[in-house]
């Protein structure tokens, strides 16, 4: 496995497995590292698509609100080489801040509609920051895949948006959320958790599957309804406090009335636990 | 010469020519048409440089302000074929605005800093419509090189600019501005003037020309005298309207107090004859 702190030899390390392969694939998995199994499975999935595997690791400032966590944001260089290395990766680029921003960007990226909601409007300026580093890495990697996490499914509908308005030569690739054994999404920032956090966190996905086994169950439910039940679900955990608990379509990202008409809705949840912001998601389908 | 009408014909054909050749290098020369012998400079010079010469045309609705001339744009594919030819062209690329944009973009590329004065500051929007065209099409086209007039020396500035804050992997040359005999630089909107408006238009260059003798003649001068000595020199053409006519620091474009410490300026002017707006500059050293 090859460790790049530098984009020059991040470009010269791909450029060498291009140039020694003909029938070359690089796939990317771009990452803020404290990596986990789900990191792990998109790691996998490349190296099943792939000839070479790159993944990045890189606590992006940009994304990070004045309030948020990027100082604390978890970090352990050496168990996540260990976890790359047996996940099947190639190359591993390590940047610093001075090595990804020399001087602060003037040129940045931003995706208007799919972001106007959820983490998006609790969150200003965090999709210009994903967006901008997104393409960044991209034009450092030049990949053919590059692999995301469905957790983060508004930061995929970005990406995809972006890919598409801007002809990035790039296939996004979604991977499904990994799941701790009660449900609980897994997330680099779980670690913030107390003992009594982590137990009551289940809410988000136990809130999840009442949402789904609530729309197959009823004849006629509206989104505000489904929302309602969601909210109470979640409010049920003591610690819990909700940054939001919405029901969109599904890719558009956008407030529906009723179901009517709407082929997938997303139910998305942001949710407190002291400090710590989990989100998860669920994407269902509507069966007229 | 190939003519490509969709991007995926483009990157077929550029595909084919990489697999064909070894040491290849792909020259962009993106262009909203009309072209004219500053076009066929950008196009030889490619020519001299790489493998492959791709040329666009493409008027970018993205980059006119609604009151701007983007339905009145000079238009001659015909034309335009035969001068690439002649100028060793192999592929030119031919969008429609749908095959560009098949939905309204929502992705926007924004350049600060630079944009703020000249163009950026009287054509507002125009720098994010050209910052997003040209990812757009570096995207599409993946060149080594992509060349512009310094014509539009603001263009080139947020470029040059974009391509280093988002390591997009193109090297940009700027080639110098291409002149009539009388000393006005060419562009596809000098087929608009008057007879009487083109005899008036020479006075941008004569301006520019003046301000050049004026740094080399005067022992102190500041800025603002600078400036004076160029709008009167422009004011002397009866039928010119001053947009701006501006001394700014060179490549950042920044306002100036005094010359001192500063290593290059550049004296841009945006002038109007009639509905018809031209734009010239000149870079200039500062000898301490």
């Amino acid at each position: 496995m090859i460790i790049c702190r530098t984009i020059n030899e991040l470009r010269q390390a791909i450029r060498k497995h291009r140039a020694e392969h003909v029938d070359n694939k690089v796939g990317f998995v771009p990452t803020m590292g404290y990596l986990h199994r789900g990191h792990a499975s998109l790691l996998e999935r490349a190296r099943t698509d792939c000839s070479l595997v790159v993944l990045s690791i890189f606590v992006n400032p940009l994304q990070f609100g004045p309030n948020e966590d990027f100082e604390r944001y978890p970090r352990d260089e050496q168990r996540d080489l260990e976890l790359a290395r047996s996940a099947g990766t190639d190359i591993v680029f390590l940047p610093q801040v001075s090595e990804m921003y020399p001087a602060p960007t003037k040129t940045i990226v931003t995706v208007a509609g799919v972001t106007e909601r959820l983490c998006g409007a609790s969150r200003p300026g965090h999709f210009d920051g994903v967006a901008t580093v997104v393409t960044k890495l991209l034009n450092m990697a030049q990949p053919d895949f590059a692999y995301f996490g469905m957790k983060d499914a508004q930061q995929v509908a970005v990406i995809e948006q972006m890919v598409y308005d801007l002809n990035m030569p790039v296939t996004i690739v979604p991977c499904p959320t990994l799941r701790e054994a009660d449900g609980l999404a897994l997330s680099s920032r779980n670690v913030y958790l107390s003992e009594e956090e982590r137990r009551q966190a289940v809410v988000l996905s136990a809130a999840l599957n009442d949402a789904e086994a609530f729309m197959r169950g009823e004849a006629t439910v509206t989104p505000d309804q489904l929302q309602a039940a969601v909210v109470e679900r979640i409010q049920s955990a003591p610690l819990a406090r909700i940054d939001y608990a919405d029901v969109l379509s599904y890719p558009s990202l956008e407030p529906i009335e009723s179901f009517e008409g709407v082929d997938r809705i997303i139910v998305a949840l942001a949710v407190k636990f002291g400090k710590t912001r989990l989100i998860d998601n669920r994407i269902l389908h509507i069966h007229a």
